[in-house]
């Protein structure tokens, strides 16, 4: 995603007066992690723009309103350059610090909401007292949302990035693919279901055609087959698959029947990948590994229509954890897109595939987990590391990989 | 579907007075094609049930209510056997005669509307002078229809066949399969799509998607190829494919990587049977052979969405069609699920695929056209019977094959 072009990235700008913490917010939403792509200098009254990958938001654009900042007054909000920053940006940061609102800022964030633009007030030093958020929050109405931070300390930087992901514009929020990245032109990928097909008949679940069709997009052919008939595919295909995708709970019988050199990785990978963020998921995963009995897990199921999923969260699921954990735990269940607002007493949670809801929704409630300091994995990556072969099926993503491994060491270590 | 348990099949009341042609019309029922599976001879007061296989309703359960018959009074609408037919039957058909409704029919025809119970209304000798047809459908209001017949001449036959189909429940009007009984357990099916895939981003089409998940139902592996990798496909694979199904579009380019032995067809060809009746859609094909300069067609897309039917429809198809006629043709459009009532001045009907529309719906349609002496088939068909590839691709139903054929000697014969 390196490479999108500019026009096509969000662009978020930053307004602030001066010494409200500015540059070190920039540096704080740099490590989120984000590697700076560009660094277009503007001149010293032009806003400086920044092109930049800041997952999970993808490919964006920072536009520091440098003009704004040396001037920091209301004459500055009349100038032109100032207009047109307003007009193109598809979020606004407004930081301020502990004084909290004063006329620039009441007019600046005035203007954003007559625009309609999504608009983010975040009150740095929040150390050195509170502003009021509940003013804040008033006067952005419907189109943001208010946050109190401390960039010093590092406080509450997960709720900004929260806030974030759930002001970004939905078209702005760029699903990276699920499949077409691992599969070369001209490549077989193969796919494997189960037996007992979760769609209605006639149908299959959209990741199954999701991967079906991108796999053709990236000019490669696709297999798919039933668990019980992977063997002889494999056998009668003349040329070695450059991917095997199974099903999660089917893993076990595909990566035995799947010879090791064939790259392996399940649906649930792939889909913690597309929703989410696979690097936390999978270290979420490692969390399975130090679970002991009387842990309180959550496991959230996000959409309501599926018979299938309920049993393997409801039944399955908690059977295997309970097993794996060596004894009893005390499970909790949500559903639908009530995530629960408070989690902190959960040593983990297990989160569905999320066919049926948006990155948006699972970022959020990824943020909001790790807000906190409750980690989150989902159905698949649990019942792989139940079935011990997730190493195998993550060795597609080494980041992601080595991610798990430093959190299953970690994880053994504090279970001694 | 011969072995359809009874209980699944649609059962059909025939209601009516002595002499108002009942045997005739059951006779006339039975060429519809129908051929006669079981008979429960009743005693001469049970009710004789014929189950048969009556397409395009699939198997059904003709209830002929010989108690009622037998006495035709209203005494015997009273008896406990007429009211155990009326409960289970999921259509009545009430049969009168040129004398119109008497009390026994309008006292039978309450009752089934207060049961909601789909009612056609059936004016048989309708040469002898007609009924009320208006007072009939008050009657049986939004629960029926009515019709004039005459068993004798055939009269309206195909109109009483088409208001069967609006009548039946949807749940009652059964789909064949798409491709589950053509495909042998362990077999291989290859998918052949375009290049240009025609659905939104992730997505494929509803009948792809539906050929690969009857696929694997019947056991057998599915190879999803684009038409540029099939040859390579074919050459890679160790096991020769059971069948080969593309799109039309690319069905010369198909036909010629495909080895002659092995079987091949299109999805339009699929759909035909699926939704529709795939004999009488060939039998339509043939009718492009005798095509003429300034002979009118109507081009019936189904769905309003689709750009790319739309181009096939509105764009390829008329350009096709007159280099096939050499010379103009006077083409129409009709959109969305508005068929026209009158299509009597067309040479030809070419309806889209119909993956947005009911079976009952394109059923419909066809016995409308055919009620007016105008044949129908479909985009794929006649994109096929341009290129010369039909009997290729017809070739896995024989009986749609040699119904082609002898429609396009004679079409040919015609044509001289």
């Amino acid at each position: 995603m390196l490479d999108t072009p500019k026009s096509l990235r969000m662009h978020i700008g930053l307004f602030g007066r001066r010494n409200v913490g500015k540059s070190s917010l920039m540096n704080a939403l740099l490590g989120f992690p984000m590697s700076i792509v560009s660094e277009v200098a503007g001149t010293t009254t032009d806003p400086v723009e920044k092109a930049i990958e800041m997952p999970p938001l993808g490919p964006v654009v920072l536009v520091d309103t440098a003009g704004v900042d040396d001037v920091g007054d209301l004459g500055a909000l009349r100038s032109a350059k100032t207009r047109e920053v307003l007009e193109r940006v598809d979020i606004a940061l407004v930081l301020s610090d502990e004084t909290g609102l004063g006329p620039f800022e009441r007019e600046l964030i005035a203007r954003l909401r007559a625009r309609e633009t999504p608009t983010l007030c975040v009150f740095n030093k929040s150390d050195l007292g509170g502003p009021s958020l509940d003013e804040a929050r008033a006067l952005v109405a419907d189109a943001g949302e208010a946050v109190a931070v401390s960039v010093t300390t590092g406080r509450n930087l997960d709720g900004l990035r929260e806030s974030l992901i759930r002001l970004a514009p939905e078209e702005r929020i760029l699903e990276p693919p699920l499949v077409a990245d691992l599969v070369p032109a001209g490549g077989l990928v193969v796919l494997v279901v189960p037996i007992d097909l979760g769609a209605p008949k006639g149908r299959l679940i959209p990741p199954q055609v999701q991967a079906i069709r991108e796999t053709l997009d990236a000019d490669a052919t696709c297999l798919v087959v039933k668990e019980r008939e992977l063997t002889g595919a494999l056998d009668m295909s003349g040329q070695a698959p450059s991917l095997v995708i199974c099903d999660s709970q089917i893993v076990l019988k595909a990566a035995a029947d799947t010879p090791p050199d064939i790259p392996l990785t399940t649906f649930s990978i792939l889909m913690a990948r597309l929703k989410a963020d696979l690097v936390r998921l999978a270290e979420g995963a490692a969390v399975l590994h130090r679970l002991r009995p009387g842990d309180r897990v959550l496991v959230a199921e996000a959409c309501t229509h599926g018979l299938i999923c309920d049993d393997i969260g409801r039944v399955k699921i908690p059977r295997w954890l309970r097993q794996f954990a060596g004894g009893d735990l005390r499970i909790d269940f949500s559903g639908g897109k009530h995530f629960p607002e408070d989690v902190s007493q959960y040593r983990l949670i297990i989160q569905c595939g999320a066919c049926m809801v948006t990155r948006r929704h699972m970022l959020s409630w990824l943020y909001r987990a790790e807000r906190q300091g409750v980690p989150m994995t989902n159905y698949g990556l649990a019942i792989s590391v139940v079935q011990g072969v997730l190493e195998r099926s993550l060795e597609p993503f080494p980041e992601a990989l080595s991610a798990y491994e430093a959190a299953r060491r970690k994880a053994l270590a504090e279970a001694l």
